[in-house]
């Protein structure tokens, strides 16, 4: 048997116990049966493996549970027991007669592929649970980002083709109607021209962008720049990049090879000087990753060569991760935290500052991405732009506002907070109560950048990985004790998964048992969201904007139910880079219990003191449940 | 700039003058803008490129047209201006002023590659017409296949659990109701295990397999055999292939290596021995193409591993081809035609004698498939299996009696041409009207072979291929003069793309201008079907089949319009390759034109004797319109 089993066991197969899964991946949680074809690439509407960010990391749910990285540049092919090797013990069934026959032959091994043959190294991170193989994931490459407080505040995007005057006017229609807002993104039109882009101010719309930004910040506004790296032939730039880009264009724009060093400093070079010297506070990375659809083609083919002899798949793979670390970088070098948007990523991302979305707009897809994303190492935005009707824009909202980045994008809808006169004040709590749980948020994003432990997680991360918790991927947790179960327009109930333990309803404190299903209606002005017993969650008010270093903040917090608990508040000074050469601190609040059920809070005797970032002060209590 | 422009040089780019398309695409029939990623697999939902036969041979109209094979056992990748080399000048637009800018940019050249660097080899045929490029590239590879006489008769297959027993009465029914019959398929059920296949008669359901056939051949049918080429690990054949088979099982059953020859000839002997010696006539080569797709994961996959050292994704991309080459041999060698379907084909394929088929099931998509089959030397069945309605199935019979294999698969459904009871006459009628036509459809096949004029074939192969005929995907021309435009259920009325000239209704006579559209009616027990002027068209009777060597057959010829008319009909034994050995005529029919208008017919006096295969008399002439 010349040949036979080898195709096996020269591309290492890994026996499998359970469930894998992996990636932003839009059509299914659980790949098991799958061949999964991990290319970059815009969203398809079919189920192929191609996704913005096709990490090639699984986490095999079992007892140990466990996590295995394919670490390639190029494109993994995984076949999810989709493939049966000779000598397996498999079931040969008569189809005729056979009603157990499968389409499907049930495997039991993945297989990993490169095309090329250069081999690849397989990094196996060790459970015993799947959050404990995740986190360990996280860590190895760093630990997850750390954003800076105010981009855990609202996002707003104005529509392309607006002035600076009426971006401005946009903003400030925000504090107008008291709707706290942190980030107002700019569109394609603040350039002189894009798609492909020239990286410089449109001199009409945007004539002084130092003083559009700074009127902005005075009224607690930070600013964001859309791009993508496509160079116009007319852009300054161009003339740096044309030596050191790629054999194909992009809308006819040049493709800079961005592995090379020349490459990235030229672009941050001309980035620094004129956008962050005007004090730009970060970006949204579009279209870094291409497509090959049948909607629309547009990328440089993997065929393409670059100058450093890498060729069009490996760039591809690769450019928006390498996008994501040359801007962060930039920002890093003034001491600045960014926090953004960027629409490919990869392997190794937890600690780069950006988050992903995607133009496919079902929100159950959404939502799904939401929890796949936090298998690997990937931070989802399901961004609100449009709605059918006033219900399917509250649910939008209500969801978003649980995200690692909460964000309204009216860049071609022009769609407002209240541009739905019926749920607008519902939208306006939503968002209130995102701004409120802030000092949650933020030391849920300090465990992601410490333990590793994903801010905004699947279900399949928390407990023992059994389905159907470990299956679930239209409800998600937020932070150590927060389930967030969103709903979606047209939904008059739905049901809810609770891990085991005693679960309380957010808003009335009421209890459910957890370890199974409930069924809870859905009223529309409240998106259902359960606290683990013996929580403890801090809420500041719902400020217009994030609260800077220095400044004093009240603190109103919840415990809820007869369980004593606990809760160490992270604080820094949200914006620079000081966390890491050690300036933080950890703050503690504590509830018991008397023997006659009665609660006691106690706040760390620290808060009131100014420490590298904020003080909190008064602090009150409320017992719910 | 080192390496800047060397991707494309290194790959062959080709200019693009007009509208490339190719293979069994079911999608679209214009490539244009579009990334395809030519692999052998399953019917994909959506439009990448891959199909059950997707040949990299595409034809670009223009002055001259002319028609480029990628040849190459691997997957291509064909990037049909979806990218854009630096230094081709192309528009960049501003996106955010300019209406013109479009999301795929206006490339102007196709490039093609081929995975692991093998290098290719580029075939181009010469026009000047489109139609001409097809030609010759049919005839590079030996011509079109020429059936036997009874493959161009109506196909039944009866449900999968049939009983021999069963399948005779279900075969009688046809000539009590008298509907003509030729074929009778029998599904897995016939084997004593399928999925994978024992290719053994099944001692209860088959207990006497050349009884059986016989028994059917009494009755004028031929035995169709389904089979897929997995071998089950109890088949008798097992012990044979599995020194010759892969590293991968499919449903647990052995995937020999089908470019080994010893392999070929170990299911060559056994398939002798078992069907061919009982009187088989034929086989349904299924699911050789694999299946990658979000419903259904099975096939060995690319890499792996054969004894001939050959790779999964070569020999996924031959399979088909190999097991059409397989089996047509096998007839071959008794000197007998064969005619059958496959589920996956490739470039060369056109002497092969067997048609394509799928499950995908839209109406309108099978009609596309069925033109641009015709584009790359291949054959489409759009068989019928079931219907919403009586209005859908006689609309589907309708269509599929035009078709190079008229089929009814009631494998699963068990629908029979007259369950629908309102269109049971209708759908009679259609079926006898393609018996009718027999004589025109041999000749059609004869000049495919000949000439390698596709007997069905696209309008995009009519007149100077320029749009909007070179796009029609809904209309198609049948031998030399007739034009076939089918109706899709619930249509009242169509338009239907005539070329220059004029062109009559097949039925009534009635005329219309052509070089440009019609508006028809639709009625229900009616396919528009339109004939040239001075087409002439014999008709024979609706036997209840085929009629075989020596037989004499009277004729009904029609001829169409005030223009003087010519038939060249073609004739040999209908079932061996004799006419190989030159044991074949052609009798000729003319219609003249007197100065008053009327018309005299002469047909060739040769018609009445016996020739290598049939006698025709007496022949009667019919003057339409």
């Amino acid at each position: 048997m010349p040949g036979a089993g080898n195709g096996c066991r020269a591309r290492g197969t890994a026996p499998l116990g359970g469930k894998p899964r992996w990636g932003l991946q839009f059509a299914r949680f659980n790949h098991r049966g799958r061949t999964r074809y991990l290319r970059v690439n815009s969203d398809p509407q079919e189920d192929t493996g191609e996704t913005h960010a096709p990490v090639p990391f699984y986490v095999v749910a079992g007892t140990p549970a466990y996590g295995a990285l394919i670490d390639a540049d190029r494109i993994v092919t995984l076949h999810v027991a989709s493939t049966v090797c000779r000598g397996r013990d498999v079931p040969v069934r008569d189809r005729t007669t056979d009603r157990r026959w499968q389409a499907t032959p049930p495997g039991d091994a993945v297989e990993a592929v490169i095309a090329g043959g250069a081999g690849m190294r397989i990094l196996v991170f060790a459970g015993p649970t799947a959050l404990d193989a995740v986190r360990r994931y996280n860590l190895f490459f760093g630990g997850g980002t750390l954003p800076p407080r105010w981009g855990l505040g609202f996002w707003h995007r104005t529509p392309t083709r607006f002035t600076a005057d009426q971006v401005v006017e946009e903003a400030r229609e925000y504090r107008r109607r008291g709707v706290p807002c942190d980030v107002i993104g700019l569109e394609p039109g603040w350039h002189s021209a894009a798609y492909p882009c020239t990286f410089e101010w449109d001199p009409e719309r945007f004539p002084a962008p130092a003083a559009f930004v700074a009127a902005l910040a005075a009224e607690g506004f930070r600013v964001n720049l859309w791009e993508h790296p496509w160079v116009a032939p007319r852009a300054p730039l161009a003339a740096e990049v044309e030596p050191l880009a790629g054999s194909h264009t992009v809308w006819g724009g040049l493709a800079p090879d961005i592995t090379l060093p020349a490459a990235r400093e030229a672009i941050a070079a001309q980035h620094d000087r004129v956008h962050l010297a005007a004090g730009v506070a970060g970006y949204k990375l579009d279209e870094c990753d291409g497509s090959e659809l049948t909607r629309s083609s547009w990328m440089f083919p993997a065929h393409a060569t670059f100058p450093s002899g890498r060729d069009g798949e490996e760039l591809r793979q690769v450019y928006g991760l390498a996008f994501q670390r040359l801007t962060e970088e930039l920002f890093r070098r003034r001491d600045r935290r960014t926090y953004g948007l960027v629409r490919a990523s990869g392997p190794a991302a937890a600690p780069l500052p950006y988050v992903l979305y995607t133009d496919l707009y079902d929100h159950r897809r959404y939502v799904r991405a939401l929890c796949g994303a936090s298998v690997s190492g990937l931070l989802f935005c399901p961004e609100v732009r449009s709605a059918r009707d006033g219900e399917d824009w509250l649910r939008r909202v209500q969801a978003v506002c649980f995200a690692p980045l909460a964000m309204l994008d009216a860049w071609s809808s022009g769609t407002k907070p209240w541009s739905f006169p019926e749920v607008a004040d519902a939208v306006r709590q939503a968002i209130a109560l995102r701004m409120r749980l802030l000092p949650y948020l933020y030391t849920a994003f300090a465990r992601y950048h410490l333990d590793g432990t994903p801010p905004v997680r699947a279900m399949a991360l928390c407990g023992d990985g059994a389905a159907p918790l470990a299956l679930a991927d239209d409800q998600f947790l937020v932070g150590e004790d927060l389930l967030v179960a969103p709903v979606f327009a047209g939904e008059r109930e739905r049901t809810v998964l609770l891990p085991a333990g005693t679960w309380h309803d957010f808003q009335t404190g009421e209890a459910f048992a957890g370890g199974g299903e409930v069924l809870v209606r859905t009223e529309m002005e409240r998106i259902p969201v359960f606290a683990r017993a013996g929580a403890v969650i801090p809420l500041m008010p719902d400020l217009a904007h994030a609260p800077h270093a220095g400044d004093t903040v009240p603190l109103e917090v919840l415990h809820f139910g007869q369980c004593p608990g606990r809760f160490a508040l992270y604080d820094d000074d949200g914006e620079t880079y000081a966390y890491e050469r050690g300036a933080w601190r950890w703050l503690d609040f504590r509830v018991e219990l008397a023997l006659d059920g009665s609660r006691t809070g106690t706040a760390d005797p620290r808060c009131a003191e100014v420490g590298p970032g904020l003080a909190y002060g008064p602090v009150t209590w409320r017992w719910m449940g």
